[in-house]
């Protein structure tokens, strides 16, 4: 297929999505050109990528799925930031194990709605080895609160998470993302500065937390215990330790009060899992009461 | 390399570049945080891939080119907007033939800065394949004329382009990429809504110049005696047909006057090769007066 025919196939659908108010041109031009809803003084932007083999099994993950992860994963660093999506666009590097690339962006472009934030623009170009999915999602940051660093966590405040852990890659679960926007915009909106630092798990509840920890300069002490584990995972250090899970770590002020154990308007569980206290480092003590290296626990990306 | 390395490389640099006043949160945080300057009403996003292999050579190209040529050919699609660059993000999936990531990264931060766009964000993943960056440039557009899309020549219209054009990819001078945002800005300021339409040319200045008159609904003809050839091009068929020329191709209203033959604050030479009539295509008019098909010129992409 030539690119200019590929090209052609998402122009066609460029429009037609019901986002004529946010995407004044979409894909067909040189650039797309956006207004952004209420001129937000400050604009959120974030790159991810998705490459075959690496973040998913070309034998085995569908079109759906790639999508879904492409744009999901993005999108999960745009609620880390308690941000509200503008739009995305995607790269392709399509090598010789993509039968069907219209597939992909047909399922992106559907996914991206799914999630509030329509795809706009795109780029495809061959390459003999692995594809890469690029997307670059825009976002404005929270009207009142302003963006969610991971740096702003104090001593006394608890740390919290959404949802369950572990086992993700095991169990395919790291292909179905569902980015925490309604979870992160309920926070925001409810704790406003009391909110004080989130992250969302890509490299393992541990490590991320640590990543908390490192940026705020605090030290967290979380209770394996507490950890919710989804029902295929038999050790608490597998759910800490896995990844890609895509959940949200945060970190409330003692002040906040307690947060429902549901996030209202969705069925994701809001857990307390630990606490932070002044120092350095971040723990995970087990129920023997030893203490774990949480940032070793997590894994890292071998370039 | 660890990931974790190599951002932690990143997010060194971040902060140090003089663009405190728009960018409030650089890489670092899962997403950088921006402030738009002056608020623009409409945000221009575009994406484009780099790929070892097949958009450089990676036996013989350096670091610093390959950095340039990945910013310089994303805010080229920003200049033919006649947009002006408020940031980028570039991510890069690694394979084994790049021995220096951080060189890139390096000199895509520089370029960055050089062309007036703060590198804000990334993303870094290995492959086993060929090496692709990503980068994604966020900009806002002119504040009076707006952006400048492809659909609007009409006839009557005169069609001028910037600089010389053939034989990029031969004389390596594809890697040199110079966006022409300060000649863009120049036609938009003193042409306003006579600046009726503008692409910027990769694929070939027949290719794309179809594209105007295909977006517009009109019909474009061009003297090939007229089209400004480097001095190792000696047809003017390569000239139209080679691409990666990074130049912009624009229309002009008929009573837009004439151009100075130099763009003032540049050394880009600005030359009227040919006008807009009623009916479709894009044809280019040899000196004995044939008339060739200048979409057919240009080249595609295969996927």
């Amino acid at each position: 297929m030539r690119e200019s025919d590929l090209l052609q196939h998402i122009y066609r659908r460029a429009g037609g999505s019901g986002w004529a108010e946010v995407v004044e041109v979409g894909p067909g031009d040189d650039t797309a050109v956006i207004r952004p809803p209420l001129a937000p003084r400050r604009v959120l932007i974030t790159t991810d990528q998705l490459v075959e083999g690496r973040h998913y099994d070309p034998r085995t993950a569908t079109a759906d799925q790639i999508a879904r992860k492409a744009i999901g994963r993005s999108l999960s660093d745009i609620a880390a930031m308690a941000g509200r999506p503008i739009a995305c666009v995607a790269a392709a590097a399509l090598g010789p194990a993509v039968a069907d690339p219209d597939a992909i962006f047909d399922r992106m472009d559907h996914w991206a709605g799914v999630f509030g934030c329509p795809l706009v623009g795109g780029d495809i170009a061959a390459t003999e080895g692995a594809s890469v999915f690029t997307v670059t999602v825009l976002g404005s940051s929270h009207a009142v609160r302003g963006p969610v660093l991971r740096s702003g966590a104090r001593p006394g405040d608890s740390v919290w998470v959404t949802g369950r852990f572990g086992g993700s890659l095991r169990s395919g679960r790291h292909l179905d993302v569902t980015p925490r926007l309604v979870e992160a915009a309920y926070l925001a909106e409810t704790y406003g500065a009391r909110l004080t630092s989130m992250i969302d798990v890509s490299d393992g509840l541990g490590r991320d937390a640590g990543r908390i920890a490192a940026a705020s300069g605090v030290r967290i002490v979380m209770e394996s215990a507490r950890i919710r584990r989804w029902p295929d995972v038999s050790h608490w250090m597998e759910a800490a330790r896995d990844g890609e899970d895509y959940e949200l770590i945060f970190t409330l002020g003692s002040e906040a009060g307690v947060p429902p154990s549901v996030c209202p308007g969705t069925d994701t569980a809001l857990a307390c899992i630990g606490r932070v206290v002044a120092g350095s480092g971040c723990i995970i003590r087990d129920e023997a009461g030893n203490e774990h290296e949480a940032s070793e626990l997590g894994w890292d990306h071998e370039t």
